[in-house]
């Protein structure tokens, strides 16, 4: 059984820190927190009993944190939240910096969603108390990636050797670039697909090619016929200079059940939501659409990460 | 004794969905937990231990939103909870439904109050998980009318017999709509005192007559002095078109203890709460003023609705 | 080992409501609770479990709402929260009296945070249960000055034959006023630095006189190398008519390491937070800079004035 102690991370601060054993305890842990869940519930209830979780959403995102505050309290522990303009401390002058020394004064754990790229980071330096990055701007958000991680290896029963397409805004997602780093550390093979304007950034492309990983990059969407894995992200109106561009790409880039259905592969369909037009809601009821039991696993995961981070054991059944 | 397999709801989302026997088991569950309140508070505490309520409140409501958690707390389940704008979510275009698939995934029931009719309708219906509503625009307000309920026979003894006056904004108010549907299923008489603006609609009326229910409608206040019950409610300054026409209004539809000493009834007062003009503060301190004693039915209310909902028993004593 | 029992107070609404004896009795029990989270832990956590905390704040103030959350929930606690618009029946024209009798309701304890001088008070007298004043308006702060005085007594052994400075906004600091009055219990000597602008009000001198304290005014920041407490506040922008002024004090008010080391009594230097340019980040690391310890001590004192006010008892250990 994975234990806590294996797991030598403290922080959760980007996709780059874990190796291929450190995702391998995580996805363990969160199987066997799935497992437990079913079978002794009442056990797990007292994994984090007594221990306080600060939910610090410097901005709002009501899809990360109730999946956080839903894991801390599935485990027994105790939430403190706060989100966006309540920080009143904040808008009277003070830093980050003295912000979380009082954070690490009134719990055990904190997860952080800022605004600004790095935050997390800054956060974890000022404490000692574990850190989980929640999202920080344009940078990065590892527990989104790591329940991706999970989705893949649940729904598939493993990730190597899959062949994952990532769909719509490659320039700018966040999402899109954690799942990435995290799958460098398996065999797979990479499709890019997006309109020319949002392709995958010249540094993403040098990484995989230093790794030595097959990749593709297409404008065409039918390359996910030939795919295991599809995963689909929003085309953000607010990227585009021209309005015209962006209403023309969003209905180009909109992926139905009859567009699907032609896959060879029956592609594992996944999205990180919200979603607006770029994947139809006559896919929702196919047995591939991943994309609401990713809000489950994310629990699970984001369960797990809160037990390894505090060194916290599971109960043996 | 009462138990959750007698009730056949899974969701509480109009106040037309209940037969007289659903009203007795509520009534009773909550009377229930009202005596294991006093005698046995640490039992209770362990009955919904390890659940988890979403408290979704798409529009802010104070009241209703306090009074659903502490009544989870008291129960020893743990809450999710947000409140208006910081549903990032829904600002960036999800629908609902997608919501509420992720609300599926993270908690064991879910209160959901909001702005536009029949959106707890459309909730209930993309999820398998209990859904309660707490108010949904003009529509319905079910709690709130059970809550009431159960106040009239704590505080008379009994439903069936009584003569109850309904004052105030009849045409809009969605607590009184609410409640008239609850006592159907009752032998009552009802009074309806409003200004002309405000009446009844037709269509009620025309329920009331298919219903053989005895009916009066007046505009005196006076009325009251023959009824066992008057429920009272806010005149909304919003409904006017002429500010001078909410002006005289609020003068004349205001109750005041001199005026309440006059009933030949010993009449129960009741509000929903919050008030403005139309219910003195000095009537607060007579023995049938029931207002503020509805605040711990609604709890009580809440709790037997959380423990029916997600079929849990209460301890035996 | 001091017991609830031997506690007078329901409320904490202001400092002068307390005798040097209960000054004793909150401090001693903020010790064992100090000492108890240490050693049982799991114990501690029984203390209030099934009780609920509103966490009212009607202005919003995250510093001193998480601290109340923190302890509520260290102590097992459930904790109800609601901040500033999302008060909903006040903004439809609800009194603070009838909001507070739906509180009584819901909970077993209100912590209340508003910006009206004497909210407390009034809120406090509305009902039953217990209420704790976190801060009204320009009225006291006296859950803070409590907090402070366990610093002092923590970091300096005791508080009797102490000589410490107040800095800052002696004129509408509320921090400093509500200190002062819990110092007059205690046999020390008050040193009061600010600028001319922000001298302590004639009411306060003269209180100071009446009861035989010694004390000193000054502009120079210097008195303090002989002072063996440091209090140090804001100065707060919005105080001044001319922005010049301000910027001008802003940086005469400004203390750091070099400027400390000179202290001939290794000063232990204190500040409420947040700061801004009044206290360099240079000193954060001196051992005497108590001011980070304070949210650590801000816990212990406020899970001391739940478990006094609900009269509940520590384990025995």
């Amino acid at each position: 059984m994975a234990t806590s102690s294996a797991f030598i991370h403290t922080n959760i601060l980007d996709a780059e820190q874990f190796l291929r054993e450190d995702l391998s305890c995580i996805l363990e842990t969160a199987r066997q927190i799935q497992q437990l869940y079913t079978l002794a519930p009442d056990k797990l209830y007292q994994v984090l009993q007594g221990r306080v979780l600060a939910s610090l959403f410097f901005e709002s995102s009501t899809r990360t944190r109730l999946s956080f505050e839903t894991a801390m309290n599935r485990l027994g522990g105790r939430v403190i939240s706060t989100v966006g303009f309540q920080f009143s401390s904040i808008s009277k002058g003070e830093t980050l910096y003295d912000t979380m020394k009082m954070v690490e004064a009134y719990s055990d754990i904190a997860v952080i969603r800022h605004p600004v790229e790095g935050s997390s980071r800054i956060a974890s330096a000022a404490i000692q108390i574990p850190v989980i990055n929640a999202g920080d701007g344009s940078g990065q958000h590892p527990t989104q990636a790591l329940l991706d991680l999970y989705t893949i290896q649940q729904e598939r029963g493993q990730i190597d050797g899959i062949r994952i397409a990532f769909i719509g805004d490659l320039k700018f997602g966040r999402t899109i670039h954690s799942l990435m780093k995290l799958l460098y550390n398996y065999e797979v093979e990479m499709v890019f697909i997006s309109p020319v304007d949002l392709a995958l950034p010249e540094s993403y492309r040098k990484e995989l090619g230093q790794r030595g990983i097959t990749f593709a990059e297409s404008e065409d969407l039918k390359e996910i016929w030939d795919c295991d894995v599809a995963y689909i992200t929003r085309i953000q109106k607010e990227r585009f200079t021209e309005q015209s561009d962006y209403e023309r790409l969003k209905d180009s880039y909109s992926i139905n059940r009859a567009f699907l259905q032609a896959s060879r592969r029956n592609t594992l369909i996944m999205h990180p939501l919200p979603r607006v037009n770029e994947l139809s809601t006559d896919v929702d009821d196919l047995p591939n659409a991943a994309y609401f039991r990713m809000a489950s696993y994310s629990v699970l995961v984001r369960m797990a990460l809160l037990t390894l981070c505090l060194k916290a054991e599971l109960p043996v059944i």
